[in-house]
């Protein structure tokens, strides 16, 4: 059964999830490839930043809707967790709180999870660091959360601007986070692959000094429009 | 005698601070577990960036009220530092201009300053970086300021949307920064410590993969709400 | 011939750039030493952030005018690169797009680009960061652009809030970037130089634990404007 | 068939259409209300304005996904408007640019549409006020927008960080947009008209100076919370 | 007795209020006049806007401290309200939830409230319209909130950046808000009257052409500083 | 001769001006017109807000380049209008305070100044409002503002992202500010009036019920790019 966005106190147990290996190859492309090998879709909105840098991950979703300033379903949604995940929460109303710290990323490590990516904000950014907890968020906020109302596990949420449904693929490297279908994740791969081999030829070429002018051939499409060199 | 907030054109010579103990301790505690242990107020806008990550102080807060893109005061409010203060500059109209840098942090450290918070924006950062002296602004930029106007010293300003008074306790890492009243500090404390005690405890427990639903007994309480696994 | 700011499709290939050494010279000043030296005039907006800490560039401004989520012109502009250039785009309306990454980075690269100013986003930072490429950019954006409108290089253009001419010099540190007429960037590091000088001279007082006070004479000021020490 | 959030390329020309007279009511009830009867969800961003005050409408979305700053999909969309309808337009990526304007809204008009919800820009707003066609946007800005790339018409978009499939009810006034789900529009609705029975009521005893404290009962439970009187 | 601001969980009952005349007085002279006869102090910050135009409104201030998402202490506060007072809510942490809307407007009127300043969101903006009730808030937000935590009633509050005692006077028109400390007001307002007189005499002279170069008689400032006229 | 934008402590007394009916003809037009008309470019960015609606003016631009929170250079600006100018104030760096209010308005309105356009604040709006003087601004803001350095009259401007030569044609309705350089004005105006016509003429089309996808021939384009309809 699937449920609307924003249906509030379930909690879906059995999500499909599809192959790690097509999550470790999308982790490896990286985001900006990810994105452009599936039409330029999915991205999250740039406010959503890693709170160190380096980190590369991917995983499947384990999605968490919270309502505002209420970190509760967080502890209900690493029950869920299976090795592999990445956790993903959106919420009811934009709220800058700390829903997540390194108490619930212990947790969540011990579990298997691979990350955090939170519409909202994050705190404990020191523990995360050292544990290499990667987690990406609108804020960097101490304000505290309570633990009153239900929220909803693994139903799909919007976060950021996007639509997420559970045991969607997240790729979220320093150039932000990026969502793909699990339907599509096997052809997004093999189309990103396909980029990233091209790119490595290229980059070749740009390094010898070749321009893209000529490596794309634009020199006739921009003399067309019009383009007057002075 | 008391001063509002607000009031310009004073310095205030004589401040009380509290025992250097104590506020090593709440260094330790950081941000995120003082402000709960204070009951969750306290904290100052998530707009506060550091400069750097990983800086962890506390210390008693000498004020600075500034005027609009004026920075004259911190010159006057060095002269009033005692070993450990950390400075905090509020403004009279919100600023982004780069009121404190390399040299006034030169001047500030000599004097045994540990800090600097200011509502509004820093540069020289690089330098800042260097000599390891932490501040968390709104802002980095390299627009100077003027000298022309009197402010106040060690008078109650509000600072990121908070009141701050003279001699109050500034707590900063890489989390934000949070003020604790001069009388409750030893309290706060307390209780900042057993906190980060039963913290200690509760982390064993997860990193053994037990869940917060259990640790903290949140099942049946969720089942009364009607929280509906499927 | 002098074209307006704003005007379209039209590529400059030959513009006046000034001495290296001048150049180098800003460079070793920085931002906010120079933004000082010209009468705090020539800073962008400090939206602009480096995506990596501690590069300290100058260099002659290879100018890029783009219509709004279309990256053709840097292609364009590539072509025009001197050894040393900055290259340094403005919109013709804002846009967060990632209008530049790790292979224009490349291409840039092998012509002596020593860096890019970028007034809308910036993708592939941790390609861009292990290249040691340094960017100043609104955001980190992995979204796409297109190659559809042409727009203009080495035209004047508006960047981050500031008028930007091809050849003016462009500096940028950790503190933000800064504009430098091509005409008046010798007297500008004359000064910038005189005022390093002379800040040394104060680090070394103020580290001795001198006072901004003295050291500027500013006592009797502030008691003449009022000042009172209670 | 259903499709997914963020399909492109394709116009769905049938969708399910709840009862005018179920739209009406809740049209009459406005957006606050709505919000609170259907248990304080369905509610877009606080940056959604209208852009003349006091409309209050209600439809059936017709929804529209759109490339950046390209608004092709719009009159695309147009077509499938029936009488009643409200359009509502997300953006893959996002967007303050121009993309509805008066010309657009005489078309839309001469079909019956009652507004338009655009998470980006609208123009015209002189002329749009004087039609009294009633727009929610996130910006004025007269940008204009092109017509290159295909977007889809009637899948479920993202708008203002919220998800709305195609002929869910959006219920637009002063205070926003909010949209409810079709399967839930009656139910909703009921519960909206009895708040409003209840709140016509409370109304009256507010007016005669009784208090929430009584009117509510809330006395007791402060007092618990030991809440202290001085 | 004085609170501290921040302080939970109290309602202070009797707080000295200042001659209704005085009030009054201030009202007439508007926010832009009693800034400046203040010294350029107490000023909200620019987010704060009315939720229509043309209102003018002075009033003693009765302060409330509320959490986040919670508006209970209005209700608490409405009963502590005289005839003449505005209504004046700072927060805890920050957030644009819609705090207050007609019904607590038409409680707040029935017991003589001049209108509600609010660091957060209002809703109803419609009927509180229609009913002439002024608000002045950081957004409009339909966003409901909850009644679970209690804040403070009359204790001091930080609003928009500035502190507010109980009793402070609140001065609200089409350019924001302004606060007068209630021992001041009496001489603020000798001040404003004074520069209103002033500026009535100088109005007359600009109607007539007269330049305020000649009327501040700036010219020969202006020269001394170097001003070349070309 | 021409400056440099930026160029401090010089006023231009005399700039070109062109046709007061081409520059009328303009104002008929309106932005959005004007700004496709020129092929999209010279549009202020879309934060800059008229004070009231309904406003619709053009005349010559008198810059005014202004320090931070300094509004000296405005009465210096006045002296210099001519009937039917519009004055423009760029600052060194952005600033939200109140640079104008009603006697500057004063003194601009008894020289035949049409409006202000301001990248800052403005205050008085009340009374600006019932003067019928319309301004347009970043901001309302009260903060009073200084007059102590120097900046320029008539030199070219930096305002809301674009870059303003004295005497270019500043147009500005409800939907924002559009700048036409003085040489392109005619043929801008010709082009801006062509496009009316043909939008009367659509129009007309509009409101019989034809649709766009008809008047435009979109049909053919759309199927070949591959739109599905379904």
């Amino acid at each position: 059964m699937t449920y609307q966005p924003g249906t509030m106190g379930v909690v879906v147990q059995n999500i499909e999830r599809i192959d790690q290996e097509i999550i470790d190859g999308l982790a490896e492309c990286g985001v900006s490839t990810v994105h452009e090998a599936q039409g330029r879709k999915g991205l999250l909105d740039d406010c959503m930043r890693p709170i160190f840098s380096g980190a590369r991950i991917a995983g499947s979703a384990l999605t968490i809707l919270a309502p505002p300033c209420d970190n509760w379903m967080i502890h209900v949604g690493i029950e869920q967790l299976k090795r592999g995940d990445v956790m993903l929460m959106g919420t009811v109303t934009p709220s800058n709180a700390g829903y997540f710290g390194d108490l619930l990323a212990t947790s969540a490590l011990a579990r298997g999870c691979r990350g955090m990516i939170i519409d909202g904000g994050v705190r404990d950014v020191r523990d995360l660091t050292e544990m290499g907890f990667p987690v990406w968020a609108r804020s960097v906020h101490a304000q505290g959360t309570i633990k009153e109302t239900l929220g909803s596990v693994n139903v799909p949420v919007v976060c950021a601007g996007e639509l997420v449904n559970p045991g969607d693929i997240v790729v979220a490297d320093d150039d932000g986070v990026c969502i793909v279908r699990r339907e599509e994740a096997a052809s997004v791969l093999e189309k990103a692959q396909a980029r990233e081999a091209s790119e490595a030829d290229r980059r070749v070429r740009f390094e010898a000094g070749e321009l893209g002018l000529d490596i794309y051939g634009m020199r006739k499409r921009l003399a067309e429009k019009g383009l007057k060199y002075v």
